[in-house]
């Protein structure tokens, strides 16, 4: 590509089609900004604004209060002994298994893992066992399972497996597992245990002591109302001297976090929507009410909700018969669901599912919950003699 | 800290005192956003905003277009043979490390290498073999210190190192390497450079091809008018392979880029600034002309620039004898220099430095940068008794 004017204009500032809409894409839920945030985005946004007040470590930072966010409050509300910023729930992780593990040795996932904890072990170098699930319809972890993987590693490969992961809840069904049975499991094995808490920190209570977990990582841009790549990591006293071990060669930075992580706008959204956050976690017996009360009016329709029952989580997994057999007659095929939606003004869907699809329900309130499961009752109606 | 509503407090919204004034700090001056990245990140703040439109490979996006940014003006731009969006140039570098070398194994780095470059190369477990520069004035650095550092780790280790390094420019001298002669001397030993851009790409010209560089660095928030944390990274056909190498768990998954990198609004700032950043770079002779500007009308105040003179970047060194009597004398001691500049609306040298510091003169025009200059001479001018 030439960069001449013509070609340039096709970049520059570009409008953002979904943003009046109703999203139930269960990415974008948690991560819609606060105004405080917009305000700190706006605020903040220049490359390296906060570096403006930094003597030399990111997190060290007295005013902008980053200190006091990482060292301070994110401690607090991750219930764990350290915390720091990262670039997001994935590199957090990677920090984790790149300083817990050496190459060749073993990590244990669950079966429902996000397909990042899997990247990111490859990355670290680590093998992989995975810990089954029960399959359709629930999905179940049996904690149990854990110790079967962590007997089996050490039996191919003649020592336990360098850590432990858990994914609370999976990112496909929203189901929240017997994290603190699974921490106990493993440290019956001395095998520390992280939390992927990519979807639940930030919108549930979750607490890394509670568990057990000796690290916890958390996205801000996926459950925190942030303006990403930002994320957290909680790590247990005895782990944090070697997640967060400084360089040789410049004794104030931490190795795994390259010195500095999320310096600019990313931090500063994630402290801006910080009180909210924090209230609203402690409104989530209402969002489990919200996603049970929505799970019901589309089992009611005929849909089918996979993974646990009575489900404990906004992030829901269905199964639509229904919505196949049309998209098998009409004209449109199997985009028709996501046309329908669109004229409808909800995104989130992905485009071309029918049969199976997840959604998320969080923060919208029954209003517009009500709206989503009206439009859906109208399409369904919509295609009635198809 | 129990978050109750009186720590909360401390959090949310948080202004920003450095924003209007005259900021001549090197990490600042090319991380400014334009006009449409201002636009963009309203637009694209909230959390995951891209991946509405991703089909599972962040840049084959095609609407907004990151696929033809990230596979068609990136590569033009760096000119290499393939580019990808990372979360920073500290980012790109350790995906480079990590890919290529192995832990154990030795890289070359110049002796003015950014502390980042230590650090990726630390966390990917490999060894540092500096090339030494001549030192205060010029700190110059000579390419055949290349073949010396080479030779010396192939007769200590027994093999090449994996990898060489150079910053161009570095981020204390602004000095400008012959990268040229760099690449051509490490490839007769069949050494792969890595050129660290981060205060190049986006400022001035910059071509891997031209230099021969297997593998280019940038900083969307050092450079490139982006909010970060945001970066590129420009490999050779070479070796994309290897460093784009894909996930053997998903296959469209980059295991260097953990599968995505920026997510939201880092990139589309990015993309945003991209028109005016193009132009910008082609408008460079006229930075390089202000900076000289700008240093003769120091040296004639008895400051003392160092490194390459003519000098040919926007971030400079001096060294101020002047103020360092003066900071020995005065009741505020070496905080009167920051203090004298805050007053009059001038940021970016760090607190308490007043005999060396760094500034950069990027984007300010001659009139502001003469105010910065009037400034100066006014406050020694302040202090001519003391």
């Amino acid at each position: 590509m030439k960069l001449d004017d013509s070609s340039l204009q096709k970049f520059g500032f570009i409008k953002r089609d979904t943003l009046g809409s109703i999203n139930i894409d269960p990415l974008q839920t948690g991560g819609r900004l606060t105004e405080a945030a917009k305000q700190a985005l706006v605020e903040w946004g220049d490359g390296y604004s906060v570096c403006d007040f930094c003597g030399g470590i990111l997190d060290q930072i007295k005013k902008p209060p980053i200190y006091d966010f990482v060292h301070k409050a994110l401690p607090e509300f991750l219930d764990c002994d350290e915390a720091r910023v990262t670039n997001g729930a994935r590199e957090s992780k990677f920090a984790v298994m790149h300083s817990i593990g050496k190459p060749g040795d073993w990590i244990v996932l669950d079966g429902l893992a996000h397909y990042s904890s899997y990247v990111a072990a490859e990355r670290a170098g680590l093998n992989i066992k995975t810990v089954p699930h029960s399959g359709s319809p629930d999905y179940y972890l049996d904690p149990e399972g854990y110790a079967t993987a962590i007997e089996e590693v050490t039996k191919e490969s003649g020592k336990p497996p360098a850590l432990a992961l858990v994914t609370y809840p999976d990112g496909s069904y929203g189901n929240l597992p017997d994290a603190r049975k699974i921490a106990s499991v493993c440290h019956e094995y001395d095998v520390p245990l992280l939390l992927n808490g990519a979807y639940a920190v930030g919108r549930m209570p979750v607490s890394a002591k509670e568990i057990g977990a000796d690290f916890i990582a958390g996205s801000g841009h996926k459950s925190m109302a942030a303006s990403g790549p930002v994320g957290v990591l909680g790590v247990s006293e005895e782990y944090a001297p070697i997640v967060f071990r400084k360089s040789k060669y410049n004794k104030v930075k931490e190795v795994e976090l390259l010195g500095c992580t999320a310096r600019g706008a990313t931090v500063m959204t994630l402290i801006a929507s910080f009180p909210d956050v924090v209230k609203r976690v402690r409104n989530w017996d209402q969002e489990v009410e919200n996603a049970r009360w929505f799970s019901a009016r589309f089992e009611e329709m005929g849909f089918i909700q996979r993974g646990q029952k009575p489900h404990s989580h906004d992030l829901m997994f269905f199964e639509a018969p229904r919505f196949y057999e049309i998209s098998e007659k009409v004209k449109k095929g199997r985009y028709f669901l996501y046309k329908d939606l669109k004229a409808r003004n909800i995104h989130g869907i992905k485009s071309g599912l029918t049969k199976y699809f997840k959604l998320s329900t969080f923060g919208l309130g029954k209003e517009k919950l009500g709206i989503v499961a009206d439009s859906f009752e109208e399409i369904l109606k919509k295609y009635e003699d198809v």
